[in-house]
């Protein structure tokens, strides 16, 4: 970074924009973006997005007064720029990491951040909400935007908000900020609709104005329109005037600015808070501005630069080892994943990996094995599929409910469709798994990667209530695989199983084990015992066997040798096991990595204590290990598994603290 | 009904629409009507919306051939003609009954039911399911239309299915069944919208041949239209074409079409197949059509004729006692409520109308206070607040999860808002719940009506599962009462409690039991013992209070005094209660109306096996009572509960069973 003094330095909070000229301006997005690059280029994180809203935050901010006035940035991802103008500048460069700056906005974290998310799609609702209450005098009155992603309108909850904001005429202003690339090409009829207006060079003026220009085009076209009648002017406007979609829905439309102008937006911006209605100022802009390797070679370059990993860019340019996030890690536009290096050579591969792989094979060996992601291609590892084979594979955008209802469609002529959806995006699809997909006993599998803490991206993204939702939905097979060879076996039998089955893999590396040259149906709700023990045994479910694998080391070298065992299954629970375990110990662990409520272990007392129906005393008391009833942080998975006592060494010790025979653990 | 021989009569399946000619197929039509006015009318059913499909319903199967070709009717409330076309014309009279044909389409009951439903906006996203299966081979290949209402297209996934069918270019038809009354009028721009289109009478043409008919325009105008260029003409088609909407999102549109004219229907729908590719077919028909009384009095006559009570109606008119379904009683267009009549003077009141008065109340007390329905003012009773405090009320539509962030929006500005949405309706808005009110710790109170089993609406609509899908959620608090005062005081402590809340309660009745003048606070997380025992305690969450109740007083005929008491919360659970309960007793009985798994029962094991960590052995056995681990068929709550174990009887009979020395029970 220069040493000479700039123009952002002198911005601690919104107000200090207010006196500053459109050049100035200009001048302090410009900076903004040269701060981001070196500081993000060091220590990683959401990247192009913010590049792209630099303009954006300096043009709202040095309108408004906020946190009077509200911006609202939907996900979250893209308002770096709005942390460093207010007050969180010098504290970027904690942001994702363990007691830093939040990944998205967090309203825990500055009183500008009006919002909390990591979900797309939700700003349009807020922002109603907000303006509405104020409407009714309820707290201070103010002016409020939602700045939200084209991709981000794909959602269903976005649209069902336009309805509302057009059907109440809230006055607000949604900026719809449309880099044309959240979503994947072939699908989408929205983005094909936002090209070509972005490509009509017609049309770059607001509507309001366009029946005034219209009658005073040159060579008297003017005249010869007006000859037509007012239905006629009106006809031609409506061709002229982009945003009919919108308009259809009573929204008054803005557009196209260019997103890097600061002028242009404050124009724009100011006529749009002066309507008094609902408007849409359409921005175009570029993801990964100012940076040339992300601008450069178009869409996959974009994409690639969607997060920096650390220090991968050093004095404004890609160091030589450069290669950015390898498509299959990020996650473009919700979270990003894996910013760590790829695994060297022989360690571990990526579960995500090792699911991209097996989901080819299976679609090989069956034309009826249709993989569907909701705009997650990279973050799932269906890419793969889609380069191999695109007649086998669907991106339905960031509409996960119909991600759901798709696979019901396709399941019910006869197709395997495989919904590979983060946990945490999947509860988008809840009642859709209930009423259309467990109901009709179709043959539809979840996939859920990212189940239990995911790190950086925090509470938003941690996959920690998927067991408990599955878990009460009859009809459905529940189960988690403990290495990436299980993982394997469990696609294979969850597409062979005729009906609903879900399986849950963690995020990051798996456990180094053979990959099996081909898939075995495992027999549904039976789990397996690893090692005979005596007095406790410890029974993990998914990365809950890792643990206790760890755990039974440790104990090992206390001289107490557990029973391990996994129980593969969640539902059906393999209640024979479980009941052996329970009546052969004095000490039964469960497992998880989701929280304890309703979860794995939940399902375990609830066999047992039927199981037992003489009396509980006859058998071992049960100690539940999972996630907290609580939110937990952003930070390194392991520092936050630490945190909640998701660790071997933590289950070793509280096994210890229960069996006072035992020697008491090093520390 | 008259007793001359009907064509209707030689209708047994869909192939016997196909010999017969315009006029034939109308007359069917109109002979369905008669048979649905007489039968429902005497029995009570979905009626308004199933006197509007029948020419619809006869236009399509005399065009396709089902099942090979599939229709799939959006929530299936319109499914009657269709049932009677295929085969089920006599089975009629059992609609919604135990045992007999099922409310909405059932995959179970007819191989011409190609999906279930029963929640609305799925179909689109359905038939693109089936339509891109059959694309690639999979399945026997067909013509595949959807049949979606101008209210269930306000729900979100209904725009992203179009999305998809849009952005892929399924070749699909979806019938847009627009009879201009799905949603409330003051909000939905989308009803707007299609109002406009209606009320346009040169809209009244498919857009296909559009173009040829613009140049030959009378009196010169083709002409000067040609002479501006292409450009012009196309700018002409646009606004003269009315369903820009769909044609941006590249679905072809035609309409509007007489949707009780079979042949126009006819005509339109064979292009529509034939054009491969998307088609949206936008049609206007007339909920209850054909039935004076419902047709003549305009919109708030047709909302009250959307069911009909049983013995409503006898030779085409209403009886004497006519009256309608009370808006306040139905739930259009999403399932039928309380079809028995009004409660007799003196009897217990409904829930839904205890809850209508309280919120009024808490409505009149603290201008905060906010009422948000999605599309159910009649059947959550929020009409009540509606009608008389307009401004602390929001109808979002058919978008529960908007209903959700609105309510999150307006909770960031200091309202309190309460989100009255059934239980099964609610899961749609789950992720909502999770991400944007729990998270960020927003007050927001949810008012779960319908909670447990909801008679004759069956599967889609039991509300079996929210004690499951809360429970795993941090940082909200969670009850039910077991009576309308308790109801009373408990919706006044949730919107005082500065932060989430959700409180269930039953359809139907309440106890009777005195309504309070004044509101109290309840301490959170506090429950309550009704009756000191021995031996046996029965611990009831909500309805499951009334059952303990039932139980009790059958098991006192036997000698059996037990304990009886109200957990009041699910979350936080009363901990010490129920320890208390748990160490003094031999038998603890936890009866609840939800799914067991993951339900208020399995909290009790999870809170006293942590509770009793020195050996479960000191602590009564648990016996849990609730819904199975299955979905619930459709019929009367009476009977069904019977079938379930879900009443006083049955657990006295499995108490005894349980305690040897006591007396036999008495059947």
């Amino acid at each position: 970074m220069s040493e000479e003094k700039k123009l952002l330095d002198n911005v601690d909070c919104p107000a200090d924009l207010h006196d500053l000229d459109d050049a100035e301006l200009q001048q302090v997005a410009q900076e903004m973006r040269t701060y981001i690059i070196d500081t993000i280029g060091q220590i990683g994180g959401h990247f192009g997005a913010n590049l792209g809203t630099c303009e954006l935050a300096v043009a709202l901010h040095s309108l408004l007064d906020s946190p009077r006035d509200k911006v609202l940035w939907d996900v979250g991802h893209q308002s770096y720029p709005h942390k460093i103008l207010t007050g969180r500048r010098d504290e970027l460069p904690t942001i994702r990491q363990y007691g830093g700056l939040a990944p998205f906005c967090s309203t825990a974290e500055s009183e500008h951040d009006i919002m909390g998310a990591g979900h797309a799609s939700t700003s349009i609702g807020y922002a109603v909400g907000l303006k509405e209450a104020m409407g009714k005098g309820i707290g201070e009155d103010g002016r409020v935007a939602a700045v939200i992603g084209d991709g981000a309108l794909t959602g269903g909850v976005a649209y069902e908000a336009l309805l509302a904001a057009g059907g109440l005429q809230t006055p607000m202003v949604v900026v719809l900020n449309d880099n044309g690339m959240s979503i994947s090409p072939n699908v989408g009829a929205l983005s094909r609709y936002f090209n070509r207006i972005r490509l009509n060079p017609r049309l770059y003026h607001a509507r309001e104005d366009f029946e005034d220009r219209l009658t005073k085009l040159p060579l008297g076209v003017g005249r010869r329109i007006e000859r037509l009648g007012p239905e006629m002017k009106a006809a031609i406007k409506a061709y002229w005037a982009p945003g009919l979609f919108f308009e259809e829905l009573d929204l008054a439309y803005m557009g196209v600015i260019d997103g890097h102008d600061v002028k242009a937006l404050r124009r724009a911006l100011t006529e749009a808070f002066e309507a008094e209605r609902p408007v849409v100022v359409h921005i175009h802009t570029v993801k990964g501005k100012g940076f040339a390797p992300a601008e450069e070679n178009g869409l996959a370059s974009m994409e690639e630069w969607h997060a920096a990993k650390p220090n991968s860019i050093v004095n404004g340019r890609p160091t030589a080892a450069e290669k950015p996030v390898p498509v299959q890690e990020t996650d473009s536009p919700e979270g990003i994943e894996r910013l760590e290096k790829p695994p060297a050579p022989g360690s571990p591969p990526q579960y995500t990996k090792v699911f991209a792989e097996a989901m080819v094979a299976e679609a090989e060996r069956d034309g009826r094995v249709i993989g569907i992601t909701a705009a997650m291609a990279g973050g799932t590892g269906l890419q793969k599929l889609a380069d191999e084979r695109p007649e086998q594979y669907y991106d339905v955008g960031i509409a996960e409910q119909n991600g759901v209802l798709l696979a019901s469609g396709l399941a019910l002529q006869g197709a395997k469709p495989v919904c590979a959806i983060y946990s945490t995006f999947l509860q988008r699809a809840f009642d859709q798994i209930v009423h259309d997909v467990c109901l009709q006993e179709l043959d539809v599998t979840f996939a859920m990667d990212r189940a239990g803490l995911v790190g950086d991206d925090g509470p938003t993204h941690h996959g920690a209530f998927d067991i408990s939702y599955f878990r009460p939905i009859p009809n459905v097979v529940v189960m988690a695989p403990r290495d990436e060879a299980m993982l394997v076996h469990m696609l294979h039998t969850a597409i062979a199983h005729d009906g609903p089955a879900a399986l849950r893999y963690p995020r990051g590396a798996a456990e180094g084990v053979e990959i099996p040259a081909q898939p075995e149906l495992l027999p549904i709700g039976v789990g397996e015992v690893l090692a005979e023990g005596r007095g406790v045994a410890l029974l993990g479910y998914g990365y809950g066997v890792h643990v206790a694998l760890e755990a039974a080391a440790i104990l090992a070298d206390h001289g107490l040798q557990v029973t391990v065992a996994d129980a593969r299954f969640a539902k059906p629970l393999d209640g024979e096991l479980a009941t052996r375990l329970a009546r052969d110990h004095d000490l039964l662990v469960t497992i998880e990595e989701n929280v304890l409520p309703g979860g794995f272990g939940a399902g375990v007392l609830e066999h047992l204590e039927d199981a037992f129906a003489a009396g509980p005393g006859e058998r071992a008391r049960v100690l539940r290990v999972g996630l907290p009833d609580r939110y937990v942080t952003h930070g390194k998975p392991d520092l936050l598994r630490a945190e909640v006592g998701l660790t071997g060494q933590s289950v070793a010790e509280r096994v210890l603290a229960a069996t006072p025979s035992a020697q008491p653990i090093a520390r």
